[in-house]
């Protein structure tokens, strides 16, 4: 059996003593794992942030090189760590296999576009040239740079226990800023945080990193996850999780003697727009779609498409046909956690017992603990603009469908959802055109506008926006996925007549980054 | 005489009923101004953020073309104000004419120079190709967009009547950003104010933009900032002020219903720091440079020079000689308002009573209400780190001369500044390198580090950050000044396989925007 030390990892030190009541459980049986883990305190998660800042004093100022190399050494040390990673991952989360090694790809991925990024040409940088002798005053010499902003707050996800989680986006995007990490591990999977938390300080060693750079506290209790908000080292956040408890630690965070920005990615319903004419084409494939996205990860994504909107009519008809008959044939899944399925379940009866919301199929009988059937509703539209809680996020296999009576309801519903990570319009583009309201209307409600695919399966790429309007993130003006969410973690200084040696090489007039000059 | 209706904008009706007992002021003789204004109410608020968001609809959807026509309109329509605004506003705030002269073009070039980033080839965006053949799956096409937030609220500050009021910064960038504002005037200029909006309405009138594309509540109550502050429309807040408001108002904004991003400037104490060489050798200059900066606009800047951070010594002594006599011959000048005069003074007192703080020289007496004399005082780095007010800002012309006693004494008290707008270094070059360690700290703590000049005089170009690290900013990634300012008022939109009809022009194909591809 796998040896693990069940402790934090503080400033290069595994520390703490394994409670005997701690373990993760393999959602599937139910039955415990036999690792115990270490229960953080206040006291912990203080030290651990302060071992992050002294660490900043020094990491702040590695060049973009160094930080690359640190993050393409932990992405090494993760790939390295093969099925063993997959096998305790999976005991965890009850996540297949083969979804678990495209995870860990897609972890070590991350870490490697982020380097990639600070490897290649950097954006523009801003300089303004000094015009000494402008009249009636003299133009200074200004200069645009981007600092890090100290160390940051990561919050592991249970849903993607290697990509969101300890060497996940948040933290990668952070280190590549040049900010340390204190890592809280999520409760549900500590066996596979404690993995990977190693595999990262096996990277700070082989490249000398500042030991503090990476800091894991393991814990249960709420209190933990409000005591790193409120640490004082901690100067930002990356969280991805539920609306509750995202929208509570964003409130401490503002809420602070010294206010830090909070980027919580909270999720969304991802409504599915049908067009009438491609829906009354296509009706079999469309609902084909529907079934295999909103089935990936038995629901438990924040991309998963769980609204539909549509015309009435035989296109619909048709639709709902083929949704009902593949809802049917689909097997039980196993959720992530037992309070995840208990929270599905308690909302799949408040769907069931709100009047005017029909079901239209539900999937085979569950088997087994936290498991969960696949469910499909069909309300009107007229019902849902009256009962706005239809159309927030039920976090597992269920889509409700909405039938629209015209164009002018299908705006008024777009103008009562809340915002969304994102939405899609299935039609051709001769369809768009004519529905340009719809176009618009939805791009300012998402994040990110499809067309013609389905959400899941969110690209790590340089123009991708995950994130969204309130109450899809705390914060509508960055992304938690992709090259762009480096910039969460910086901030903008302005140089003034500084001299050459003392600029940032890529500021220097002889620099070959790219440079906007004024 | 001018007449004035008095009267709030909203959707292009002057409406409400002035008040009489709603009066301007001539700060120079506390004389009553002839005008009278209407006190706006929680209603008015809402129907002008409601207006606002009506506009929004049709605005949104302006070319960056569009946008940029109004915004030239808008700056003709102030500057053929003239002698009639610099009048105005002499009579209401006492600041001498030259100065607004300078800030009515300085308030024109602002909203010409967001013009100018309108037409001018737009920032690059960001494209990931599709690749269709990818494996194991293929790339999406995906292209990142900015979209324009909605409605924002403009606070109009009191120590920039016009480049930071109706017409100011926060207006000019949000209306390049696509939102429509709802502007508070500032209670001690209203006349000013109203001037100033009619011209922009008539810019809008000409150019035939929504007509609640700007709109104006004048007040005098607190309730009425915390109303727009509240408005469910308004989606974004521009302020610039004092740090008890600027903080009560943030914290509103992050705890509504839907938070809302508030970017605050809430001012600084600017710390001079001067290397020991270039001291000995231009003791006289450096004091006559202080002098110049920290009494333009009577010290009423939040880049004004509160703090001189020096090694004791010789330099240090002859410094404070210069800088003493300078004081003493500074006539005294009159305050924005009665209330800036009394928390000046009161200020002041603490100073004074404070253990360890001696006074060095003050300037000649006060002649008429609401003046102020310079002042300036002394006191040891040792003092300072035990009694971390006298780091916080004085709105006024006041300066705090620390003599430190070594560098590890001078990081320290680095360590304790407060985050700041700017610093400045004073030192050759070379001593600048001696010195890396004092440039790395301040680089840290301020959004504006200069080498050599002063901070007042705040340059509106591109590479300018106006800002900083809590509390000199409620929001240390995004300035108030110059053309980086539009970002505050945008969020990114990812366009995923969208037909090349339906997407923003500058992000087909064929555009001759600059496109950064992957």
């Amino acid at each position: 059996m796998l040896t693990l030390c069940g402790q934090h990892l503080i400033n290069g030190q595994w520390t703490g003593q394994p409670d005997s009541d701690f373990h993760s459980f393999d959602p599937a049986t139910n039955a415990p794992l036999p690792w115990q883990f270490a229960d953080g305190t206040e006291a912990d998660v203080n030290q651990a942030s302060d071992a992050a800042r002294a660490a900043f004093l020094e990491y702040r100022s590695w060049t973009p090189q160094q930080r690359a190399g640190l993050l393409e050494a932990m992405a090494d040390a993760v790939d390295a760590l093969g099925d063993t990673l997959t096998d305790v991952a999976h005991k965890e989360t009850a996540l297949p296999r083969a979804r678990l090694e495209g995870e860990r790809g897609r972890t070590c991925g991350q870490l490697r576009l982020f380097a990639s990024l600070l490897r290649g040409p950097r954006q523009s940088r801003i300089i303004d040239l000094g015009q000494p002798r402008r009249t009636p005053l003299p133009k200074p010499d200004i200069r645009l740079d981007q600092l890090p902003l100290g160390p940051v707050a990561v919050f592991g996800a249970s849903n993607f226990p290697l990509a969101f989680s300890a060497a996940g986006g948040d933290t990668a995007s952070a280190l590549a800023a040049g900010c340390p990490v204190v890592i809280k591990g999520h409760p549900a999977h500590p066996a596979t945080t404690e993995l990977v938390t190693a595999a990262l300080f096996s990277a700070i060693e082989r490249v000398s990193a500042p030991r503090g750079v990476v800091n894991l506290i393991q814990g249960r209790s709420p209190s933990l996850s409000r005591a790193l908000v409120q640490a004082p080292a901690i100067q930002a956040v990356g969280f991805t999780g539920s609306f509750a408890v995202g929208q509570q630690l964003s409130q401490l965070a503002a809420g602070r003697p010294q206010p830090i920005p909070f980027f919580g990615e909270l999720g969304s319903v991802n409504p599915q727009f049908l067009l009438e004419e491609t829906l009354a084409q296509n009706s079999k494939t469309l609902a084909q779609q529907q079934l295999q996205s909103m089935m990936m990860g038995q629901g438990q994504f924040c991309t998963s498409p769980g609204l539909v909107v549509a015309p009435k009519g035989a296109g619909l008809d048709s639709y709902l046909q083929a949704l009902a008959s593949g809802i049917r044939a689909q097997a039980a899944g196993t959720m992530l956690t037992p309070a995840i399925a208990a929270n599905y379940h308690h909302a799949i009866e408040r769907l069931s017992a709100t009047a005017g919301v029909h079901e239209l199929a539900l999937g085979l009988e569950v088997q087994r603990p936290n498991q969960t059937q696949a469910r499909a509703f069909v309300t009107s539209a007229a019902v849902a603009l009256c009962q706005p809680q239809l159309l927030e996020e039920v976090f597992g296999p269920v889509v409700l469908v909405i039938e629209t009576e015209d164009d002018a309801q299908r705006l008024r519903l777009i103008d009562a959802l809340p915002g969304q990570l994102t939405a899609t319009v299935h039609g051709s583009e001769a369809e768009m055109q004519k529905n340009q309201s719809l176009i618009t209307a939805l791009a300012h409600r998402v994040g990110r506008l499809i067309a013609n695919q389905m959400p899941t399966g969110v690209e790590v790429c340089h123009a991708m926006q995950h994130g969204g309007p309130w109450p899809a993130a705390t914060h509508s003006q960055s992304t938690s996925v992709g090259a762009e969410a480096i910039k969460r973690f910086t901030r903008p200084l302005a140089w003034q007549n500084m001299p050459q040696s003392l600029l940032p090489p890529s500021l220097r007039d002889n620099s070959d980054a790219p440079q906007l000059r004024y």
